[in-house]
């Protein structure tokens, strides 16, 4: 990769509109992180291709200097945008914006994704929402996978020779393992430089997730880097390396942060809550955040309760930077043989939010 | 000053809240700024001065090593508070936040900027809105008159010949240059650490704000500093120091950032503005300010477009950055007695916005 290599396995801060939110990228940088995500969606309607080709591309303009990745845009089509139409040729939909109309091909997510300037690129894929017919799946996976081809074309023309980007596939196949299988016999089977898994963490049971990975990741070569899209609860990170999972990324700790939620050691809590308002302390001893070694507990309370915006920031710190250190500890449980143990000890304290 | 002394004119951004809105403390101390601003009123209704107790203080509790100068809540009262009855005793009033009864007596005021452990305290004054009968400033200002005096009763019980605590009297007078200077005559013989003039910049035009300074610091004492309260646009900042100002604080910098407005050397811009959305340079190539010297115009314009809470932060600091350098300017030509024809410079080039 021309901007350097990064450790794995990695969890990737989302940064949607060339941002991570609320956060200065030196911010993001100390945290820990060395590589984030932006939205090839998000970017190409605002501020556009043209803008960022002519800031230098997405690194300059948001003074990022490590590696992004930049998905496609299928997601986001979507989840966000409206008269969704999907044909072979691509899909067709409204701007969330300004319901301007669009039409995003293969090979146009593959231009948008070079003229950013990307470091790694994200093939176009057709997402089919949870719940759905186990046929759309099936039907979606392929289109897909004739897209991936579409993809690759596009990305090596453009790419003449030139080393340091990286276009990854992806596989679906929505909540059925023999799709999952069959998707991820395909992608492994094309030029890719690494293999995303789509489609998961959208609402299922955390326990089918972990079905579809399992029946995913061992069709998947051993020797490309795989890449779990949008997943990254504390406990979801340890369960899918265990499952040999390499690359996260998620919108959830600067979500979370921005909803007063904190990770610590034993799950996460609501930084609003009364007993934190005469709590002079950090909010976790055991944290080296910027935002625990510095500020109180009681301090954050108050701008949460003030609805002060340092707060956002200050819990968005500490929240990437609690998954930073959940992935060195993975790397070097992973280094010395202790994974299984360490994650033993990891889930035995933290405890999960919501349903498992 | 126990926390260090401050070069003067200084400016004082104002941390209503225990925070600087949407800036880190030490993002504060790297745009210049020496002494910063807390509103008693706030923070005596939240988080209340029990937990600012606790934390060791106000400067412990934010995070800000430099001095803290503290208003007394007597401006917020008569402008946040509701069913306000002011009586010779003190004033009563309900919090804007939720409604609870309160009683601000002058030996309450002082008692609660000891609590703090402000560094420059302010009298509890009688502030009467503008405009106003000349007769309702007199009578105010008589009664500010005669709480300066509990005042100063108060703050040398408590501070029982420890170093390091000022408390400043506040002049007023309305718009009549009678009154203030009666009024400044009267602080003037106070034993006070440092003179205020309060009751200015409350939307009366700005010839008539001038008019009542020149009234004013004519009688105050000349080694005492001279604080003007809640002014602070660039022109008001060269203007004000000509008629004998030392200090200053105004909301009005990190306020104009929240609504997109940056200052530049010929003016406030709106960062919003469709020419900034391929300007790819820094806003203002002279400012050496962290948002001007890392990011450029194209990008902080896409991130108000996108509603990103980075902007207000990066506008925030660049509008801070751009008053503290007034202030060096000013502190600079003094110095070297070039002040007069500097003003007549910056004055030259920077465009004022809105009625003069």
């Amino acid at each position: 990769m021309s901007r350097g290599s990064i450790d794995t396995p990695a969890f990737m801060p989302v940064g949607t509109q060339a941002t991570i939110k609320t956060l200065h990228p030196d911010e993001v940088a100390r945290s820990g992180a060395q590589i984030i995500l932006a939205n090839t969606y998000h970017l190409m309607l605002r501020p556009g291709l043209e803008v960022i080709q002519a800031a230098g591309g997405v690194h300059r303009f948001m003074r990022w200097s490590g590696p992004i990745l930049t998905d496609s845009g299928g997601f986001q089509i979507f989840s966000l945008a409206t008269q969704v139409k999907v044909r072979e040729e691509g899909a067709t939909f409204r701007s969330h914006i300004d319901g301007s109309r669009h039409l995003l091909t293969p090979e146009r997510a593959i231009q948008l994704q070079h003229g950013f300037g990307s470091d790694i690129m994200m093939q176009l894929d057709h997402v089919v929402g949870y719940p759905a017919e186990p046929g759309q799946f099936r039907k979606a996976m392929l289109r897909s996978s004739r897209w991936l081809k579409r993809c690759l074309d596009e990305h090596n023309r453009l790419n003449a020779g030139e080393q340091g980007y990286a276009l990854f596939g992806i596989t679906q196949g929505g909540m059925d393992a023999e799709t999952r299988k069959e998707s991820a016999q395909l992608v492994a089977e094309a030029d890719v430089a690494g293999c995303a898994i789509g489609g998961l963490s959208v609402g299922e049971p955390k326990k089918l997730m972990l079905e579809m990975l399992e029946a995913t990741t061992p069709e998947l070569p051993p020797t490309k880097p795989r890449y779990l899209m949008g997943v990254g609860s504390p406990e979801d990170l340890w369960k899918c390396v265990a499952l040999g999972v390499d690359m996260f990324d998620c919108v959830l700790p600067t979500r979370l942060a921005r909803n007063a939620a904190m990770f610590t050691p034993e799950g996460r809590v609501s930084i609003r809550s009364a007993r934190y308002r005469n709590h002079h302390q950090s909010l976790d001893p055991t944290c080296d955040c910027e935002t625990c070694t510095t500020f109180t507990a009681a301090y954050v309370h108050h701008l949460f309760r003030a609805e002060e915006v340092l707060g956002l920031r200050l819990a968005s710190v500490h929240n990437l930077r609690f998954l930073a250190r959940q992935m060195e500890s993975i790397r070097t449980s992973l280094a010395e043989g202790t994974f299984a143990s360490q994650m033993r000890l990891f889930l035995a304290t933290y405890k999960p939010a919501g349903p498992r």
